[in-house]
This record gives structure tokens, C-alpha cells and sequence, in this order.
């Protein structure tokens, strides 16, 4: 059969090694971290080592009409990298290696596959630092925060992927190999198609190499934690923050279902006990006297908001014991169950309506949720805990999940903040985007792959 | 004839103050800052003050098979405003409302005809800076800045134009308004549109308005300058300021040809007589010790690399002053006569390298060449000095400007940081780009404009 002839084809560029076709082998590379995803059983894993590879990947694939879902390390939280039955995963791990470090210019060369924490460690040492930071960043790369535009927790003061990226190689469905961008901090040859890869989710082509403007290592931070009796009162909080031109270098909020199930977690006590209905964590990365200034105005901000509780420190270790406690909130949640995370973002004014309302359909339909989220730019992660052995919990969470979108399209936010569409909010990008912008999206598609051959169905359908 | 009933239509739609086809009116539509540029009579220039009429010219102009060239302000320097013969130049000047602004988000909406000072001054009543500030900053419109993706002093610091982007309202070829981004700091719902057509130089779609980031506005700066007996050196402090991760608001180079032209215009005394080869301008928008702090490292680092003079004044009126200076070179290269000015980015390490290669190719053409520009992220601009009289002296200064493109390109840059490519560069982003590039561009045009209807021919051919 055809497939075979595929099959052997790829085996022949990549090694027995780089092509998987066991199913139960295959089966760890159908889905990634959402579990709302359709996936399906691919008919093979390919590992390429390198973008000469990958072209000779994607022109047998290509010849063979089989579709090609690239994927990075499976982190993701959409589907985005999730199979498509019959497909070729292809997956960028092989390609790990960070190629320069050229602190002169500040920026770094670096293949798809290379994890985040590693080139955040490897520019470390020439004093530089790669801002983004998605929660995964200890096992996600950066093909993969490229191909979703990733963000985290600095993105309040330093933006998403696509501001750190200066350039790419792509290879594109007829197994061209496109550069994109370039090596220097300004351009404008051309339009920008770096930018328009970037967060394409594995639609238009496959990114091989990027090169990343980097930043100075900022100073050590500086934290402020404060409490607050009322979302209300935190969201004041916020918006005053904004409004006052304080940039923060992150600026987290956790509503009581959080804390509760962090102080359960964590053995700790975060202020549950005493009524706390918000905490606020900030941090100030400016170092010395402005890094004071910044996080006294905050913490004035709070008082002035009727936080109950506000404090700064500037020990290292009880800072990143607060941050421990931001980052354990979905792990803490699995003591009730399965969590599904949503993703939204609304303008930084519209926080307190969005917990509001996420209690609403908490309640609504009787599973916990839990809001945390980067409240800096307004992206919020509301996360429903459901028993994954109750179909009915399943179908409840799933509709929470839907009317937290309506929610956050409502208050003028969108649909994804930082997750991205993948293959679960397809329905909800033709809401936020309407017909007109729809349209454009697939006109760019066809013209780019006019094939579909790059994870077809993901994001949009072409029809 | 047909064009007649185009007209009739347009007067229909905007009025008969609103479409000028006097030929000696419309003569003062056709080109815009960039001498080289080639350039058309209009059939007629089209003003229209809302996107609806916007939309009434596209279809009526699609309908009769007529290009549109939209315009700015015509501050442009690659001719891409430039008329073609027989096309509607698009004004999008009396489009120059501020809708919104929305301290709390920070954020503002606007429409394409705003100046881009009277945005400043807007969003400066509330605390807030729109960075951009391009040198025509006081006649040039948002919407031109947007079209150019335009830079400016501000960019080593806050990035150029599309940084302070969220939303897009764009006309596209069928008539159709196509909304691109948000109002919300993050979000990645579909591909970036929005930084698509930033940059797009009108040849996707005219821009009807614009949802722009704010920033809080920063401290009033401190100024620093540096003279240096060699442009070596003076490289080499660029290179050292970025490696010590110092961040100025703003870093400056004018060569010894601009000094001299500089002091001769403004009857100052900036170094030339004391064999000042380069000045260095750099100023901190910090305050107080942060700025402090930064400005001292950096002079540390000038006379580390072997300035002869490094000066740090807190007093604002006398870094006023040497801003002038540094604004004046276009204006004072006048009195030799006309001048061209070039747009090259290359790494930062390679300013020495490009000052020295210009000095050779005003050598070779025996023309005066001045380098300013924004040392801070390499993007320069020599500026090359010719007699408007003399054929012979146009034909050297626009090899000299070829010249230094090849020469911007071998050390590893490109072709414009910011000036764009217009009319002027076409053959020179094929260059940069490369053939696949060129298809990717060809693709994403006739994507969205299937009948070559908008800036037909500039930035690339669709051939």
C-alpha cells in the first residue's frame, strides 16, 4: 500500500531511529496536555535531526497526500500538536541545538527543538536573558512556544514569544526553505513574515531554526504578596497599578478556590483562613532603588485598594517560595480531580468581572473553579476540576469551559490569551474573529499550503 | 470614458471637496520625501473622512479596474505613497479623529489621519507615552507609521511601531472591513494580522484604525554625549554598551561630516576643530538613580573605548540642545545642497564598519556622504550630498546609495531598518529576501488582493 512506500521513504532519510510506527509507541505522541482535544492514531513519528531533513519529510509527505501535524516537546494546551488520524507527527525534539550565543549583539541562534530552561540557562552565562516563560518552560521548547506564541509570567513587563524573535527558517509545504526576518534589532524589508509564523500553530509551515533577541539579565527580584477580602478590591488593585505606570516584572492574582487548594497542597498558610479572597503577587526585576519605588508604589496601591494584608520582601528565598505557591495551583487542584485550563484574556479594568463570573458558572454547573492568571496583561487561566471517571463531570466541565469563553468575549477580551486555538476553540475563533477575518485567515492558508498539508482542521477549517 | 463615471461616483461618495482632479492640485499628491522614487499623475486624489467612504472608493475603484495608492502625510522616504499614473491616491489625512483614550488600559483608539505629535499630546495629558517618533514625528500621521512600520529615536528602548500595536481596522480589496488583534495586552486568536499589515507599505489594505498601546510616560531625560577621535572607537563603545546590558532611551551616532555640517547650520561648536571624528548622544529616561546609573556606565564605557570628551548633563534644556543637533544634520547638509538619505540596519557591532565603508564610497563617487543614525540598534542613515542641477551628481549619489545597501547587506544587515521599501528598493528586497521569500510575498498579495489593486508594483512586482 502507498502508506509503505511513505513509510520506507522516510526510514530512508531519517534512520530506522526516526520514524516510529508502533502504535503503542505512537500513542505518546497523539495528544498534548488538553484533554477536550479530538486526537487520532498517526501512521508514523518522524524525528527529524535537521532542516534538510525535515524538507525531504515534508516533500515525501507532500507527495504522498499524507497530512503533518508538527509538534514539539507536547506541552500545549490546545491540540494544536495533536494527531490527525493517518498523519505524520513530526517532531522537532532531535533538533536541539542552540547553534550561537552572540552576547555583542544580543541575540541567540537556535533550532525548535531545544527547551526553553536550557537556552534561558545557556545565555545566562554570557549575563542575558530569554524572557519567555510559559509554565512548561522546564520541558517545553522553543519550536513549540514559537508555533503558539507562548507567554508566562514576565510577559506584563517583557511581552510573548513573537517579541523576542527576529527571525526564522521555515520550511513550507512545497519543501522550500523560507528565512524570515533577520540578525539585526530593526527592519522592515518586506512584510513580516516572522511574525505571521510565529503563533501560526503548525499551519503554514515548519519552523527550524530561530534566531532570538535577548535582553540584559534583569537584577534579582523583589516580591510583593498582598491579600485582599474581595476580588473587587484586587481587581481595583490592578487597574490602579496600570493606571498609575507601574510595569511590574510580574503581577499574578489567585482567587480563594486557589488558595485553598495551594495552603491544602503546600501545608501552608496563605490567608484562606482569614477570609482572604485574592492574593496579588508582584515582582519588581529593576533592582536597587527603582525596584523600591515600584513595589512601594504597588504596595500602596494595595492599601489604598483595602488589601488586608501587603508585603514586600526582598529575601530571594521567601520570594520564590510565593512564586512556588502561584506555580502549584493546578497541581494542588488535582487533589479534587482532573483539571481542565481555560485561557482568556480581558482587558486589565474587567479581572474582577471575570472571577466574578467564573464563580457564576462555577455554581451554575456545580464543579469547582479556580481562577489564576497574569493579571499584569489581563490573561486569566480559570480552571475547572472535574472527575475524569464521570462523563457527566466531563460534559459539565466542557460547557464551563464554553461559557468562560462567552465570559471573556463579553468583558472585550479574547478567546485565548496565550494557549492558542488549536483544535478545541476552532468554533470560537470564527465567533471572535467573524466571517471578514475568517476569510482572510484561510486565503493566507491556501496561498501558503495550498495543500493542507500542515495540520489540517486546527485552528479553522479551509472550507 | 469610464474614468469619468469613477469620478462621478467618488464625488458622490465624498463630495466635490473631497476628490481633487485639478491637475495642479493633484501634483502635490504625487510623491512623497524620497527624490529617487518614480512617480505618476493621479487620476484623481480621494479624501475621505470615514471608513465607510473608505470602503465606497475601494469598491468603486475595484469596480473600474483603477489602482489605489493610499497616503499619510507623504513624510515617506521610498516612495511607497508615491502616485502611479492614472490611480487614485487615497488621503487618509481628514481620518484624524482620536476616538478613545483609555487611561485605565492604556491604550488608545485612533484614526489613520492623526499626526502622530498631536497623539503624543493627547495621551501625554493623561500620563502616557505613544513611543514612535520618527524625525517628520510633527507632520507624519499614524496611519503613514503604520504603512511603514516606522521607527525613530525611541526604538532602542521601546521598539518601533508595530510594537505598540494591538488592533486593526483594515479596508480589503472586495470593500470588505477586516478587524485584526484586540484591545487586550496579549492574544494569540489566529494568525497576526495585525503585524502583517503593519509594515505592508499599502499594498494589502488601507488602514482605517488603529488600537495602539500606551506606556506610562517616562522621567525627563538625562543626556549624555561623548566625542570620540575615531569612528572605531566610538563603534566599539556601541558594541560594550550593549554588552553590559546597559538600555539608554535613545543612542545616537553622527559622523565628523554631520558634526561639521551640524556647527556650520547652527553656528556651534560641537568638536570638528578638535579632530571629533563621531559624537555619541545618549540619554536615560529612567530618573533618579536608575538613570543615573545607566549614564554613568555608559560614559564609563565611552572613555573606556577612548572618548576625548564624555559629558552627562541632568539640566533639560542643554540635552535639548544637543538633541537639536543631532536633528539638524538633514537640514544642515542643505547648504551643501541636495541631500539623499539611505536607511541601512546592521548588527551593532558593525557601525564602525559601515561609517568606514561609507567614507570609502564617498571617496569613490566624490560626493559628501554624512552617517547618522540610531546607533543603538545599527539602523543608519547615510545621507549622501548631490548638486539637484547636475545629472552627473544624481547619477553618483543614487550609486552611492546602492552602494551602501551592498555594503548594509555584507556586514550582515538589511536593506531598510525603517524607511521601508517603497519604490526605491525593489530590486533590493528581492536581493535580501531571496527567490522563496519573494513567492511567499507573491502568495500573501494575491491572497488578499487578487487583483493587484492596492500599490500595484510597490515593494514587488507580482510578475
Amino acid at each position: 500500500m502507498h502508506t509503505d512506500a511513505l513509510i520506507a521513504r522516510l526510514r530512508t532519510t531519517l534512520g530506522d531511529d526516526g520514524v516510529l510506527t508502533d502504535p503503542d509507541v505512537t500513542a505518546g505522541y497523539e495528544r498534548d496536555m488538553m484533554p477536550l482535544a479530538p486526537h487520532g492514531s498517526p501512521l508514523a513519528v518522524a524525528l527529524p535531526a535537521t532542516t534538510e531533513q525535515v524538507r525531504e519529510v515534508v516533500r515525501a509527505c507532500a507527495e504522498h497526500g499524507v497530512p503533518i501535524v508538527p509538534r514539539g516537546a507536547g506541552s500545549g494546551l490546545s491540540g494544536a500538536a495533536n494527531a490527525i488520524a493517518g498523519c505524520v507527527v513530526l517532531v522537532t525534539t532531535r533538533m536541539n541545538r542552540i547553534l550561537e550565543v552572540d552576547p555583542d549583539n544580543r541575540l541567540a541562534v537556535v533550532e525548535p527543538g531545544v527547551v526553553n530552561l536550557d537556552l534561558r540557562g545557556a545565555v545566562e552565562k554570557h549575563g542575558l536573558f530569554y524572557p519567555p516563560d510559559p509554565s512548561s518552560y522546564d520541558w517545553c521548547t522553543v519550536g513549540g512556544n514559537l508555533a503558539t506564541n507562548a507567554g508566562g509570567l514576565c510577559c506584563v513587563k517583557y511581552g510573548v514569544t513573537t517579541d523576542s524573535v527576529l527571525g526564522l527558517h521555515v520550511v513550507l509545504a512545497d519543501g522550500e526553505l523560507l528565512t524570515t526576518g533577520r540578525r539585526t534589532v530593526k527592519g522592515v524589508a518586506g512584510y513580516d513574515l516572522t511574525r505571521l509564523f510565529v503563533g501560526s500553530e503548525g499551519t503554514l509551515g515548519v519552523i527550524t531554526q530561530a534566531t532570538v533577541a535577548l535582553r540584559p539579565l534583569p537584577q534579582a527580584p523583589g516580591t510583593l504578596v498582598a491579600a485582599f477580602g474581595s476580588t473587587e478590591a484586587a481587581g481595583a488593585a490592578v487597574t490602579r497599578v496600570v493606571r498609575e505606570g507601574v510595569v511590574p516584572s510580574l503581577m499574578e492574582i489567585m482567587d480563594a478556590v486557589s488558595i485553598e487548594a495551594v495552603e491544602t497542597h503546600l501545608k501552608t498558610e496563605l490567608g484562606a483562613g482569614r477570609g482572604c479572597a485574592a492574593l496579588l503577587i508582584c515582582q519588581s526585576d529593576s533592582g536597587g532603588e527603582a525596584a523600591h519605588r515600584e513595589l512601594s508604589a504597588i504596595e500602596q496601591v494595595c492599601r489604598d485598594a483595602g488589601a488586608e494584608l501587603a508585603h514586600t520582601t526582598y529575601d530571594l528565598a521567601e520570594g520564590a517560595l510565593l512564586l512556588t505557591a502561584r506555580r502549584a495551583v493546578l497541581t494542588a487542584l488535582e487533589v479534587y480531580g482532573a483539571w481542565l485550563t481555560d485561557d482568556v484574556c480581558v482587558p486589565r479594568t474587567r479581572i474582577a468581572d471575570l472571577i466574578a463570573g467564573c464563580a457564576r458558572i462555577s455554581a451554575d454547573v456545580g464543579l469547582r473553579v479556580a481562577v489564576v492568571g497574569h493579571a499584569g496583561d489581563g490573561n486569566m487561566h480559570p480552571t475547572i476540576v472535574y472527575d475524569p471517571a464521570s462523563a457527566d463531570e466531563f460534559a459539565r466541565a466542557s460547557r464551563a469551559f464554553d461559557e468562560i469563553l462567552a465570559l471573556g468575549l463579553s468583558l472585550g477580551g479574547t478567546v485565548t490569551g496565550e494557549h492558542g486555538i488549536g483544535k478545541i476553540k476552532r468554533d470560537w475563533l470564527a465567533r471572535e474573529i467573524g466571517p471578514v477575518g475568517l476569510r482572510a485567515h484561510r486565503a493566507i492558508k491556501r496561498a501558503l499550503d495550498p495543500g493542507n498539508l500542515f495540520n489540517p482542521g486546527s485552528m479553522f477549517d479551509l472550507a
